[in-house]
């Protein structure tokens, strides 16, 4: 028999990064599950699993700042980037009606997509730390006004009812998720690379500093910029390039930008997810 | 006797949000709390308040989502930026000593900048949607295991006990605060500007864009990427800089932005907040 992948997650199984580990490893992965995402990172630099899978974005919600604060500190490597379609579900109790519904519990990150639906639902709305946990919740204390926003998955594991499915305002709802490992991945030609960089605060710096991709036409497919936590108003930017560190180009890029920066972490090199 | 000046803001009697109020227009203004940040926008909108005022960034843990979110649809214009010191402070009853404390309740960016003492103290963390409504919360079940991080004012208010006081991980600990009006402030000679644009997704957009800024030597204090909501991966950038979009320099590089951008929106141009 094949050893199983071990892969670290934050949540209660039927969590959203539950359902990004089977979509990357297989049907053989053995998703752990931990409290805190400091947690998997954790389990991950003590070897207590092979991987672990954070989310790192959301297409409507933006960034998940606490992984970018722990990956900025942390020495493993992106090896990999998974990107799932989300799909949430408002579950409930078998038997209660929609109407009934004056709670909603989830993740404010999940909440905050289904802005429009809940408002119209007319709910009162608590933000929790996961969206599986819940529907752990309603189910455990057996509340009959109440629901959860989580996956169609969470609903199964607990026996619990979807009361309304797909109520995310806008379809084009995907969370992105990063592998983590010891070491990043090999070039296959389709490469992003992800790395984080500081700056002197002057006229033209950013500028400056993008000047190196730009001469060599390479691409960005994300930058955002993250308070630094030791003085107020500096900031770190987290930047997404198309290629491989080890592309002549990229590594010509990254030992210029080495040049013009405060310093620069690459996060590593990994394989662009299908879209 | 003058007209008090009513100023909308989000939360509870005893906010940062209020404290900021008090802090921008004296003793004399009229705080008036709304729920949601999207009400605090209505009700400036619809002239029910003469100002309000909204949390746009933390130095410790970055952007409010929803505010961003908000400025993109609002036709209200940004006519000043406050920064107030965040001192944060763990409140239980009046008897409750610190080592009962299980449950801790705040909003997730206070519970963000509270991180480590949290982890020291091994209690559980519940994110709610103001830290001033934490200590109400509280105060009105009468939990005597549980704790809410606020203003010490908060804990005036409601006659609650400051069991401890500064608990935040960095002193240098600032919330940036927008004033909304319907018409933004004349220039001073010490001005900001903030802006939302769109680029097309190309190799080098984001450096040409910059471009305007760079030649002409203004600085940005701070850019920062949302996602648009509309296309997976597709961003808004949030930019800003220093001077007035009166200023012939700021003006001729926002008429260039203009050319080279899908959409350039000037939220305002405001004086800088002393630091």
């Amino acid at each position: 028999m094949p050893k199983r992948i071990r892969v670290a997650f934050q949540g209660e199984p039927g969590a959203y990064s539950e359902q990004a580990v089977y979509q990357h490893f297989g049907p053989t992965a053995e998703p752990a599950p931990y409290p805190t995402l400091g947690d998997v990172f954790q389990a991950v630099e003590e070897g207590r699993v092979d991987y672990g899978v954070v989310p790192v974005e959301n297409s409507l919600e933006g960034g998940v700042n606490e992984t970018y604060d722990l990956l900025l500190q942390s020495s493993l490597k992106v090896r990999a980037e998974i990107e799932l379609r989300i799909i949430h579900c408002l579950i409930g109790h078998p038997g209660t009606r929609l109407e009934e519904v004056e709670v909603v519990y989830s993740h404010p990150q999940a909440l905050g997509q289904c802005r429009g639906f809940l408002r119209r639902l007319g709910v009162r709305q608590v933000p929790i730390y996961d969206t599986a946990g819940g529907v752990k919740m309603v189910w455990e204390r057996g509340l009959k006004n109440a629901a959860a926003i989580a996956s169609k998955r969470a609903a199964e594991i607990y026996g619990m009812m979807v009361l309304a499915e797909g109520i995310e305002d806008h379809k084009e709802n995907y969370t992105r998720f990063f592998v983590l490992g010891t070491a990043d991945a090999q070039p296959t030609g389709r490469d992003k690379t992800s790395l984080i960089f500081a700056l002197k605060d002057r006229p033209g710096a950013l500028y400056h500093a993008l000047e190196v991709f730009a001469t060599r036409q390479i691409n960005l497919t994300k930058i955002q910029s993250r308070p630094t936590r030791r003085k107020a108003w500096e900031y770190n930017f987290y930047l997404d390039l198309e290629g491989h560190r080890l592309d002549p180009l990229v590594d010509e890029a990254l030992k210029e930008l080495n040049e013009k920066a405060i310093f620069v972490k690459i996060l590593g090199s990994y394989p662009r997810a299908n879209q």
